[in-house]
C-alpha cells in the first residue's frame, strides 16, 4: 500500500518528488463529438496533464459536446480516447433526464456517475426529485455520485443522498454559501466531499468579468474553509475563462494548477501535504482509485516563473489568463509505471501509453 | 382539554356537531394594504369564513399586497383586521431578503414565520441559504417555520431544516413529487408537516387552464398520500382560480372547502374524522393553538347543492369554479365561545368579536 507521509517524495534542496496527480474533474471538451481536430484532441490535453503532474484524468462529462450517457456516446468517447493518452484516464457517466434506464448499459465502462444541476449545463436533472433519487439508488454505492449544484440545488441534492445515506461528491464549489452548506453538513454527518477548481482559488471576478469565476469574498471564503475541500481539480474554469477571451485550448489550465498550489506553499497559505492530500491521496480514496506502480513527480518547490503567454508547453501560446503573474513552482519530471513520459517540456509518446481505469475501478 | 373522538359531534340522522374548523393557509390579499374596499375587507372574508364553518383564520402573509414583514406592515394589518372579523385569527410573519434585523419586532405579535419560496412569489428567498438558516435558527423553536417550497427548493428547505432539527410545515403542496418527497421524509423522521389547498383535492388543470391547479395524476397521487397530509387548508388557489377568470372575491372558495370534503365522505373517499383531524386536531397541535370554548359547528352531512353561481352566501354572485358539480354537505350553524355567528344564511355581527389570537398562542 502507497503511503506518502514521509516515503511519497525526497526533498533536495528545493526539489520533491510527489505521487503522480489525479484531476477528479477533468474537462474535454470534445468527449464524445464525432469529429475532433488535432489540437482539440485528448493527446493534446493529456500532454497537458502530464506537463502539469498529473497521470490520472477523471473526465467529468460536463459541457456541450461532452455527453457520456448511453452506448453510442461510449463508443464515441472510447474512440475520441483509446490510443491517444499520455496518462491514464477515468470515464465517468452522465444521468440525463431520459437515460435511466439506458444507464445499465454503461455503468460497467464508467466510475462515477455526473447528476448535471447547474444551471450553466446544456441538460439538467434541476427540480427532478423523482430521477434524482432513482440516479442515486441504483448507481453502485461503491462510488460517489457527483453533481455540480450550487445553492438551493445543492441544500437539495445533499438531502436526496441523505434520505438514502449515499456518498455523494460536490464538483466544482465556487462559494461562501455553497462551501458553508458543505461544512455544515459533513459535522451533521452526510456522507459528503468536495472539490473545488484550482482557478477559483487564485482568480475572482475582480480579475475577469467571468460567470465562471466568484467574488474576491466568495474566494477568501473557499480560502478559510480549506480544510472543508477535499479534492483540488481543474475543471473547466480555465477554458471557459480562455473561452470567454476568444482563446479555445483544450488544456488550458492544466499545466498552471500545481504552480499555482506550489506558489501558496511558497506564501505559507498551503503545505505540500495539503496538495498531496487534495490532488492524490482524497482522490484515491473517495474514488476509489487503484495505485499506479513506480508513478511520481518531480518538482522543483521555489522555480520561479514570469508567467507571459507561452510560459507552459501545451496551453494557448498567444493568451494566458496568469499573464503578468509571478508564480513558484517548476514540474520537472513525470514518470508512469516507471517510464519518463514527461522532461523539462520533452513529450515522450512511445514510453507509455494511458489506460482507460474505468473497468480495474470498477472491479477493485 | 377538548377531545373529539367520542364527544366532539353528536350524530343525529344525518346531522353532526364538529369543533370549529381551522384554516392554517388562510390568504387574505389585501392584509396590510392601506385602503381597502368594503366588498375585499376582512369582514367580507371572516363572513365566508363562519359560513363555512372556519372559526380561526390563520393568515399566511402570501400573495402581492399581503406583506406582514416589519412594524409598519404590521400596523396596517391590525388597522385592516381588528374589529372587522367574524371569527378569531392568527397573524403570521413574513420572512424577506432584508428584514432579518426587523423580524424582531414582530415576532410578539405573530406566530408562526413564512419564508417565501414559490417562484410565484412576488418576494422569495430562493436560494438565499444563509438568510433561511438565520430565520430557521431565530424564530422561536415552538412555532413551525412555514414555507411555500417546491421541487428542488422544498428539498433545500427540508435540509436546512433538518440540520437544526427543527418542526417545519410546508403549505400548499400540489404534486405527486413534492407530496411523495414530503413522505420519504417523515418515515425518515424529519419534524415536517404540510397542508394542501383543498380545491387542489378536487379540480385539475384539466378543469381549469390554471398555473395553480395541478395535473389529474398529481391530484390522484395527493389522494393516495392523504396519510402524510396534516391540514386541509383553503389557501389562495380559490382566489386566484377565481381571478384568471376574471372574478375577485375575497372569499372565494372558504365557504365550498368544507362541502367538497364533506362529499368525499358521501363518496366513502374520506371519514368525517379524517376531515375533523385535518381541520382541527392537527392544526391544533402543529400551530400551539388554543382552544376556543364552547365554540362548535353543527353540519349536515348530506344535504345535496347542485352548484350553480350563487350557491354560497359570500363567495362571488357571478361565477364558481364549481358550477355544475353536485355537492353533498351543509353548515347549518356556526357557534363561536356559546353564540351563535352564523346560521342558515343570517349573519349575526353583534354576537361575538373576531379576536386576534396570535399573542395568547405566543403566551401559551
Ligand atoms: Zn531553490
Ligand atoms: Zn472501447
Ligand atoms: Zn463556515
Ligand atoms: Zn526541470
Ligand atoms: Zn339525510
Ligand atoms: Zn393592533
Ligand atoms: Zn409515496
Ligand atoms: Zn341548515
Amino acid at each position: 500500500k502507497f503511503d506518502i507521509s514521509s516515503n511519497d517524495f525526497k526533498t533536495s534542496h528545493h526539489t520533491a518528488q510527489i505521487p503522480g496527480l489525479i484531476n477528479v474533474q477533468t474537462f474535454f471538451n470534445n468527449l464524445s463529438k464525432t469529429k475532433v481536430d488535432e489540437a482539440q484532441d485528448f493527446t493534446a490535453l493529456t500532454k497537458g496533464a502530464i506537463a502539469g503532474g498529473f497521470t490520472i484524468s477523471s473526465l467529468m462529462p460536463i459541457g456541450d459536446e461532452c455527453v457520456l450517457s448511453n452506448s453510442s456516446e461510449l463508443q464515441k468517447t472510447h474512440n475520441n480516447c483509446h490510443g491517444k493518452a499520455y496518462c491514464d484516464y477515468i470515464l465517468n457517466a452522465l444521468a440525463t433526464p431520459t437515460n435511466i434506464d439506458e444507464i445499465s448499459n454503461i455503468v460497467s465502462d464508467t466510475t462515477s456517475l455526473l447528476i448535471p444541476l447547474n444551471e450553466k449545463d446544456p441538460i439538467t436533472l434541476k427540480d427532478k426529485m423523482a430521477e434524482i433519487i432513482k440516479f442515486l439508488n441504483d448507481w453502485p454505492s461503491s462510488f460517489p455520485v457527483v453533481a455540480d449544484a450550487k445553492n438551493a440545488d445543492l441544500a437539495a441534492f445533499m438531502f436526496l443522498a441523505d434520505l438514502q445515506d449515499r456518498a455523494i461528491h460536490i464538483t466544482n464549489v465556487t462559494t461562501e454559501q455553497d462551501i458553508s452548506l458543505i461544512a455544515m453538513s459533513k459535522e451533521k454527518g452526510l456522507k459528503v466531499t468536495c472539490d473545488v477548481n484550482v482557478y477559483n482559488l487564485f482568480l475572482s471576478n475582480a480579475d475577469f468579468d467571468s460567470k465562471y469565476l466568484s467574488s474576491p469574498s466568495d474566494v477568501e471564503a473557499l480560502w478559510n474553509h480549506i480544510e472543508v475541500i477535499d479534492c483540488f481539480s481543474v475543471g473547466a474554469t480555465p477554458f471557459y475563462v480562455a473561452k470567454e477571451n476568444g482563446h479555445e485550448s483544450t488544456s488550458a489550465g492544466i499545466e498552471e494548477a500545481l504552480p499555482l498550489l506550489l506558489t501558496a506553499v511558497n506564501d505559507g497559505r498551503l503545505t505540500l501535504d495539503d496538495i498531496v492530500n487534495r490532488l492524490y491521496h482524497n482522490p484515491r480514496r473517495i474514488f476509489e482509485i487503484p495505485e499506479q506502480a513506480n508513478t511520481y513527480v518531480e518538482i522543483e518547490l521555489d522555480r520561479k516563473i514570469d508567467v507571459v503567454k507561452d510560459s507552459f508547453e501545451t496551453s494557448s501560446l498567444v493568451w494566458s489568463a496568469l499573464e503578468g503573474k509571478t508564480l513558484y513552482g517548476h514540474v520537472h519530471r513525470t514518470v508512469i509505471r516507471g517510464q519518463t513520459v514527461y522532461l523539462d517540456g520533452a513529450f515522450f509518446p512511445e514510453a507509455v501509453k494511458g489506460r482507460d481505469l474505468s473497468a480495474i475501478v470498477n472491479i477493485t
